[in-house]
């Protein structure tokens, strides 16, 4: 049995997404908070190229970026799978995971960190991306349809950050009434057992982003 | 036996990665050349998101986004696999996609199409770039090992569109004194017989870049 160890920094989602994957697989894993404005040695030798967390370390081997460690998880202990099976079906998972990657995880946080016109155009863009996610949930529970997979772990920011962001910016992107079906995802994604087992405290969580934002808008 | 229909655009070559794909595997399929400034309503039907091509079609189901694809077709087809089989070396080579995925096809052309401060910036990134690819692929033929694999048909267009890119705007990256091993990995790509099979035709590659690079910069 080779060691299990995760390098992550409160409070990364990347690092969560790693997090829930391996506590929904049931495997035994140390997890090691990193200071990075004070980079340890362990995750510049793990992850030379980035120099970023999460990182994955299985006994001597290391995996980094997030998206790459779940499929390594997935393929590594196949029990519980977060990908279906059938090829197709994989495709259709990794299609939305990218498009939550790229769209939503890189799109939706500028939204509460920028003003005027800027802001009105990153709402916008918000907003649609929103709309197309809403589409694809339609008359299913989760995004990996009645149980959590690989794309809802990826979306998993949305459900515990994206309110805390809301709350310190004052902008409101997820409604009810807008977006009925991610809400209601949101919601049954915050109940499931290993999810609400690991979810950084939201007090931190308003304090760390409290901080950036003041930073990024100089308030 | 579903058929295999490719939409592609001249001179993609997120559509040439799956051309590749598709003739290494041997697999037969109908390449149908899409109209980017008039788009089909078979290429909106399949890709409503994005847009986009590539797609690939396979009976009924239709797959997007490049690197998806190539990963559909590794599990559909398994022969001549394009991923290694064990799940460290296949995090390693998802890795790298998307390294070359995010740090190169997205920056590299920049520096083709900028000019002045930006430019010296975007050329210095560049080089940044490639000096971590020369670094992996060091003592290897290819980065797929001693045959091509999914890593190279990402970074496959740089043996052949980057002198295209080079030759147009006059500013050279790729040197072979500076780049000794990614100089002999586009010159032993080229010559591997499914690669050199399907390759777009340097002159009209010459007029579109050209016209491209013209309309950017207003020359």
């Amino acid at each position: 049995m080779e060691e299990v160890k995760l390098l992550g920094a409160f409070p990364s989602p990347y690092a969560y997404r790693v997090e829930w994957a391996l506590l929904h697989k049931g495997i035994k894993y140390e997890y090691i908070e990193e200071d990075l404005k004070n980079k340890s040695p362990l995750l510049l030798k793990c992850n030379p190229v980035h120099k970023k967390v999460p990182v994955l370390l299985h006994g001597e081997k290391s995996i980094t970026e997030s998206l790459v460690i779940l499929e390594y998880i997935d393929e590594t202990w196949k029990e519980k799978p977060l990908l279906p099976q059938d090829p197709f079906e994989r495709a259709k998972a990794r299609f939305w995971a990218k498009f939550a990657e790229e769209k939503c995880a890189s799109v939706m946080p500028f939204v509460f960190c920028s003003e005027g016109e800027e802001h009105k155009k990153a709402a916008e863009e918000a907003r649609e991306v929103l709309k197309i996610l809403e589409e694809e949930l339609k008359g299913k529970e989760f995004f990996g349809g009645v149980s959590v997979g690989f794309v809802d772990l990826v979306l998993g920011w949305i459900p515990h950050w994206l309110p805390v962001m809301e709350g310190v910016s004052g902008v409101k992107l997820l409604d009810a009434d807008t977006f009925p079906a991610i809400y209601a995802w949101a919601e049954r994604f915050l109940k499931v057992p290993f999810i609400k087992e690991k979810l950084p405290p939201s007090d931190g969580m308003l304090v760390y982003f409290t901080n950036i934002w003041r930073g990024l808008l100089n308030k």
